[in-house]
């Protein structure tokens, strides 16, 4: 249990969240949305523990399970009757005077934008060292397949099933007509250097954590060696719950 | 002559730019780029004196005229054999617990948009009373006509020839499938309301001013009394600004 | 009752569908989708009979009311309690080697498109004379306010409230990246013009009647002098029709 | 050389077009545009003969090399300076009534499309077995990523960089509005099923042959086991192509 979680129970072995992989749990329980299984996914990362998340709310594109299903699937996972989705990640660096700055794993997307009251910015995004375009926008994201049907899908990307092996790059309201997302190799090598920064831009995270950038700042994305391992009884729940959030197909 | 431009020349009658109206000079040469022609286009607005826009820069949307073509345009204007192409306004009223708290005339658009860290917003448009939709968004556009080759096009709304008698409602970024960029009657009053602010909502106008909003707020947007009028030699520049511009038709 | 209808009673006073304004009914009932009141609208457009459209199916865009609101629309009919609401239509004359061939009233779209098989074809736009784009594509529709909800928004097009007074102009798949969907005033001049026919290219007037082209003609599209006249007892159905219709701003 | 090519020349050793495989060339030098290079490919995609393609006219998606450089070309060829760049194809089987009815390599896509003056037709897309949508449409494309920048860009999909291991389904002109492209893994089996037909509806490889269906065929895409094999001095020619042919990131 981390300390959050139990301050709800009187059981006393809670530990931060962030030691949580220390303890080396065989598997993973997540209570809670697509936003708490972000979190608590890039935690468990690096050890690859496998996580299974209950959607206590509406489903999710990450939290297939409901509450109700929680036990028949902890049984599926006790008689070794489920299975692993293993969710590539995307790694991004950021890069400042020649100098690796810092470095952050995502389950959905690197966002690169503008801050609130500037203009737009002028933004530049190279494939494997190659231009693919520079143009002014509100922001790039660089998105895994599982962040397809997130903030890519406002920004009217194109939907990844979520085993494909890709990344695709779509610019957020570029003030251009002759722009597309374009989706790439997984192990390809994209780069974002905010060119033209009026004001602020920031480096945003799952959504979740946000960094300033400086211009000139490139941002490295490639496949991060760690995934988020998914537990499910069954396949092929993805378009389920495209239909579901997003009344996917539905007149 | 404004004070900002007066510091290049000796001629001593400068007044601030906010006191030029009240000369009611007969015309106002502007010098720059679309930017500067929004700021004071809504300055004149108000008393209704013709602007004869020259870019200094490349062309624009609503500087059409060039500096090699000021004398031309000039003697039109001096011969009467010109042109004044009326550019309708949107005027926007803030509106909070009940009260209008204060209005401001846009030539481009009025924008809602959420803070940069903040997650999406919760938005509603009205339209005449009747619910248009309720969505999760980076923010909403309403824009003039004249507006919609601006923030309207990056946001992938449709192009209105400046003198349609309408208005265009489009989503930024909606986290849903189901939602087009709407094209109402120019006397319609289409409202905006500010549902859900995790963090920040500002209002923009022209991209140039904004407000902070607070959760509730209703902006009401009509047409202004104001329009903008802009001295021009001939008409249909508008389709050779979009080539000029955005590659408009081209492969 | 027209011909086809009169089948299914003993009625004796059938005449043909065509022939039906010649009887000046002062109101006409129509039982069906919207497809079966886009083809009695044409009929009766010259005429200005306001039509009652009933849907005998799922709500339509043009046949707000339902079968057990029949009666109650037809009580607020006689006591005159009830809005017409008139809708624009468009008149598409066709002209060949400088003169007019046909013309033909819509109160949904214009089309023109390549034939089957054949490659995409090449198309121009003028507004009111001066030349919006030329690009090669499967087509174009010129649409009403009223068709923008049709094969306009299959073709990524935005939607019009009904009442605006204007026409929208969208390609069909062209192969280009730099056009977008063009709103003109409702009293432009919309002239498309099939400059490049690999194979075979259609004009079709609300999806129903179909003309073959040649290489050269001009479809020259306007407001027509009809409109056609829809009986309500309330405003502002029309964003209930897309919610019903299209899923509209649901998640 | 192949007979049509012969007619140019007073060399007798012309064979047809179709047995040219059987003659084992070391390499085939096609001289034309995209089109020529779609037809010679196929041909000789079962024998992985390498294709050394020269473009005639505008550069194109698949012809890099200028006639200019055709030389320069062919001697990086014979000391082996020079890359193959392998093309996926995908292979379309056609069911029908249980049974497969014919099959089809495609370089670019297999399109599914209405008859042309058909109503829309009623398609059903699976994915691995699953549900993707059933939807009203004038078509569906699938696509290799090479073939992204040709129907399917004008159908508004994604571009896809040539090496990516995927292929995407797009709709053509769906009445909906909750579907978008969707991008599956290169090893996916994607069906695309008519299950509605109002008149006519083709099947087109390349854009070049079509087939006509019946209602229930079922069109069965996955990965060809063939590949085109292109010859390049270089890599990384696929975003100037971009550029030259569509503008690509430029205002």
């Amino acid at each position: 249990l981390d300390e959050e979680s139990a301050r709800y129970t009187s059981d006393a072995r809670a530990v931060p969240r962030a030691e949580l992989p220390q303890h080396a749990p065989e598997l993973v329980i997540v209570l809670g949305g697509d936003g708490t299984l972000l979190s608590v996914g890039r935690i468990f990362a690096s050890v690859g523990t496998p996580l299974l998340s209950v959607n206590l709310g509406t489903l999710g594109f990450l939290t297939e399970v409901r509450l109700s299903e929680l036990y028949e699937t902890l049984e599926g996972w006790c008689h070794d009757c489920h299975l692993i989705e293993k969710r590539a990640m995307l790694r991004a660096e950021l890069w400042r005077n020649g100098q690796k700055h810092s470095e952050y794993d995502a389950l959905n997307d690197i966002v690169v934008t503008k801050g609130e009251i500037a203009r737009m910015g002028d933004f530049a995004v190279e494939l494997d060292g190659n231009t693919v375009a520079q143009f002014r926008a509100d922001g790039v994201i660089v998105s895994t397949p599982t962040g397809s049907t997130a903030y890519n899908l406002a920004a009217n990307g194109p939907i990844l099933t979520p085993n494909v092996d890709a990344m695709v790059a779509t610019p957020i309201c570029p003030h251009l007509l002759t722009l597309r997302p374009i989706v790439v190799r997984g192990d390809a090598l994209l780069t974002v250097r905010a060119e033209g920064i009026p004001n602020l831009a920031l480096l945003t995270v799952d959504g979740q954590r946000a960094v300033e950038l400086c211009v000139g700042d490139d941002i490295r994305c490639h496949k991060s060696p760690y995934t988020v391992n998914l537990v499910r009884l069954k396949e092929g729940g993805f378009f389920e719950a495209l239909r579901t959030k997003l009344s996917w197909g539905e007149r």
